[in-house]
């Protein structure tokens, strides 16, 4: 479909609670354990996603808004969270994550942003000229994307428990997300 | 890891909660739209889970603890869902997984399985001999497998909005869950 803006902004506003659902109180052994190499933890998603809130989507709106293509955006540390979460339990970063998001929403809401201002443009260091419809979508999509992530790499941990199953389960069958 | 029995209830028990926190209340953009041929909306994926809670997982527990690899299991409709979701909303169906899978797990709890029922043996129509623990490994699996496949279907309405972020987005680029 095309960029909605309140459907983005329906995205954006379950993520904490599902996080939450789905990895509050959950034994180390699902939170904890990656797939190999280069492979994030259900934890290191959880991290990454925090970092992105404090760091990174809100910025990058800010950015468009008052500079547009002018000033590329920061570059975003993906593995910042291997530092950053040190030390942190689990419940600690949903909880973080849970309440940048809600702070972050509602600075998003409150720019009541207006069809002309989803065109607008800025320049990502990478991928160059960018709408900020496309931020917020890749925001939202980036949020399915590591739950996505979460689910995949706590599936493989039970890749040999499942037997013969593994054959049903696509999950196990593909490559698996690394970032 | 090995199968270990409490953790494979830990994520059986979270499911519920994590369906209702990602999809309820969602716009039906998200929640019954599909990413093109054979594949499945989230929607479809909740009816798909509610049949299986239904017909499939715990007749198998007691098919194995009744009768061993003497009587196949029965075989098990993975598109029933297409006829028995027929006029339900999707609450309607969350409602019904969580109420369905609730009792289950009081019954498999239940049953107070030890490291010797849990190496018992039954037949799988198409697999064949399976092990309790591999299909109670694969029930907790297959959650995390369609959790993942509904999440996947959610983010394929965006690959176009994003933009140019689509290559930073895995979920995007690779070949799509279809059961």
């Amino acid at each position: 479909m095309e960029y909605q803006h309140e459907q983005t902004l329906a995205i954006l506003d379950h993520t904490p609670a599902t996080l939450q659902a789905l990895l509050g109180g959950l034994p180390t052994a699902w939170t904890r354990a990656a797939a190999g190499d280069a492979t994030w933890s259900a934890y290191d998603v959880v991290g990454h996603l925090l970092h992105g809130e404090q760091t990174d989507w809100l910025p990058r709106v800010r950015a468009i808004l008052a500079h547009g293509e002018d000033q590329p955006f920061s570059a975003f540390d993906r593995t910042a969270m291997f530092t950053e979460s040190a030390g942190k339990s689990l419940e600690t970063l949903l909880e973080a994550f849970a309440v940048a998001r809600t702070a972050n929403l509602a600075t998003l809401r409150g720019f009541a942003l207006t069809p002309e201002k989803l065109a607008l443009k800025g320049t990502h260091p990478s991928l160059g000229v960018v709408t900020l419809s496309n931020l917020l979508a890749a925001w939202a999509t980036h949020d399915l994307n590591h739950l996505g992530q979460i689910v995949e790499v706590m599936a493989h941990q039970y890749a040999a428990a499942v037997g013969p199953w593994k054959t049903y389960l696509g999950i196990l069958n593909r490559p698996i997300l690394t970032e």
